[in-house]
């Protein structure tokens, strides 16, 4: 019932701060890595390439003795193995000598350079004659030349997309320590909530949250259950203490404003404690958060829209921290191409159509407008201390591609 | 063993249009419809809200017996009903009545706008002094403002965010047909291919294409296999004729040169078709695509950051396509911080580190080079007639962030 004054954006962020949890570590195999969070720093076991290679088809030679050739004036040199990847030769290559390579293979003692197929003529078995000079190291990667021994290769906290879990196989690992995956339970609250059917009795309403918070949550990575509670204080009870036990977070939406028919506030300052409740963004006011014994509770409006800008703006970053990932939402500048009507006093989240360089605000009415999500890709955040911003002018911006946890 | 010519990159893409596959379509549950491609254009089922409604917890009056009061001369009126969300009223308000309503019950009959509780004293059970005046719809949403019965609400092609799945839901679904998700079979070939470990034999290669390519098939929504084949025609045969007919498509890495170990071409080219082979891009010239019965087959790389950039430029669009979403590559515009260097007849794709404004390029020897593939968030693309850019001009940029299938 309490809502005593609304908490700014900024007084928020450092309550949240201060009571952020952070999961406990797993080892996973790296086929199973995609997407997951860096435990530690990682260090090379080894040196990519590990040895000194050819870089092309061809044959391995002492670029000295390909100093004369041309076209006109080829050099013959002996033929005196034959390798292909996956195998190295024990010969040594003196003057006057060559060993055939494929692309990968090793670099045989005594070589310098490799020259491709298409500048020698093969004369016989065991004689090629040389049409082009190459210089020292020509067509050659030497070993360590992208990752050595003891390099740093990844970094604690970083998200492994493909080029990461490639980076970490060559440098020697099969299997990688991450942040365990937050579990998430989803309490949509709401007598008139029901599930999408072709008509509704006067009163109903479509349970959009359960679909649109299930989203949500996996898009952090974190695995989700939803339930569905009445507006009944000791069925939310049962629920949020079972909650507390089986997962690392709980997500309600509904019931926080302050009036007697709103009951998660109160239930949750029962059963634990609330941190703050009420915050000065527009949409989103009627939000709270606790903690029931340690498990944090984010409690989100009902209206859609109110309850994704809460979750985009605090709920997200919330879980990605808990995953290890330092994040922090991105600002970036882009030009309104209409006025953009904001609330004195709070932060507002208009939603827009950003490209590159302008930004269209998306007119709507209220917070149920779940259609201007739909055409949405942007929030434009428009301080408490700006009563709008005019056609032509710059603004603040948080791309929705920004929360992608990489490709 | 052909490469006869390199095609540009729009002689391929008009090849792979030419020859792009479409899967066929399932129904899922909205639950598990997340980031899945929506198959049809949805009409609504049903106006959302689906009722003229309460936005405030409040009291429903008729605004008209309001217009007098002021808190120095509040108005009275009989309450003659209560109700909460999730249930209606059946009694019709009459001038000088009220309904005690919360946030998102129906409005009720004759009523035209709800005043919020904190404007209202009560006097006793029945009886309410109302301080303020409300003007006609205030604090109302009507009868599908949001969405209206028999409205578009999602495209086909469209991705399902979590408001998409929202909008869904509102308008009635519980499933929804969607474009079903492409089963890939990755080859990766080399007989120096070994499993990450801790010290390598010479001549062995630690196989990071098998997790940088699982990550990149995932990165589609795809679900990917992935196999190892040695350099060995035989075998490569019976695993391509297993994968054609199990997969939606097949990609191979390695052998894709033109030497006589290059087996990948040849084999495809005796069991199916080959459209063509070698493309003018710089990294990744050697590559082919082909189909073996009707099954694509896109042979990449061994190089592994070749591999990634053909994996992005041309299998992508391809995989993506294939779920039904009109996927095209975003350029936009970035001032380059250093200078970048190309390759005159080849689209170069340099790996560079953008901000929202500049982009600075990653110096890296070749293609081998996957460390420069970690340090970026984006490709540079300079144009095959453009031999360089200049420190401080305008370049094209793909960000890595824009092949994100919505979050």
């Amino acid at each position: 019932m309490f809502f005593t004054k609304l908490f700014s954006i900024n007084e928020v962020y450092k309550i949240l701060e201060k009571e952020q949890k952070i999961l406990d570590l797993e080892v996973v195999r790296l086929e199973n890595a995609y997407k997951r969070i860096c435990a530690k720093d990682i260090v090379s076991k080894l040196d990519s390439p590990p040895f000194d290679r050819a870089a092309m088809d061809g044959y391995a030679v002492k670029a000295e003795d390909t100093f004369q050739a041309s076209e006109d004036n080829p050099v013959e040199l002996k033929v005196i193995d034959r390798i292909s990847a996956g195998s190295a030769s024990n010969k040594k290559i003196n003057s006057g000598e060559a060993i055939k390579v494929n692309t990968g293979a090793p670099l045989p003692p005594g070589a310098n350079a490799v020259i491709m197929e298409e500048y020698v003529l093969e004369k016989n078995d065991d004689k090629i004659l040389i049409t082009k000079r190459v210089t020292p190291l020509e067509n050659v990667s030497l070993k360590g030349e992208d990752i050595k021994r003891g390099d740093k290769v990844i970094k604690k906290g970083q998200i492994l997309r493909s080029q990461e879990l490639g980076a970490l196989a060559s440098a020697g690992y099969s299997k990688i320590e991450v942040y365990k995956r937050p579990k998430v339970n989803i309490i949509v609250t709401g007598d008139e909530l029901v599930e999408p059917k072709e008509s509704l009795k006067l009163g109903e309403i479509i349970n959009s949250n359960k679909y649109i918070m299930l989203g949500m949550v996996k898009s952090t990575n974190a695995i989700p259950n939803v339930k569905h509670c009445n507006d009944n204080p000791t069925q939310l009870k049962e629920m949020l203490l079972e909650a507390k036990e089986k997962y690392d977070l709980i997500i309600t939406t509904g019931g926080t404003a302050v009036s007697e028919s709103d009951i998660v506030v109160d239930t949750v300052d029962e059963i634990g404690k609330v941190f703050f409740h009420g915050t000065a963004i527009q949409p989103g006011k009627a939000m709270a958060f606790g903690k029931i014994d340690g498990t944090p509770i984010f409690m989100l409006s009902g209206y859609p829209v109110a309850a994704m800008v809460q979750f985009d703006i605090f709920v997200r970053p919330y879980l990605l921290r808990m995953q290890g990932i330092d994040f922090e939402h991105q600002i970036v500048k882009r030009i309104t191409k209409k006025k953009i009507i904001s609330s004195l006093g709070r932060t507002t989240f208009v939603r827009g159509i950003a490209d590159d360089k302008y930004v269209t605000p998306i007119l709507s009415k209220g917070s149920g407008i779940i259609r201007s999500m739909v055409k949405a890709n942007c929030y434009i955040v428009v301080d408490e201390n700006v009563e709008g911003i005019y056609k032509g002018e710059e603004c603040d911006v948080i791309l929705f591609n920004s929360f992608t946890l990489g490709v």
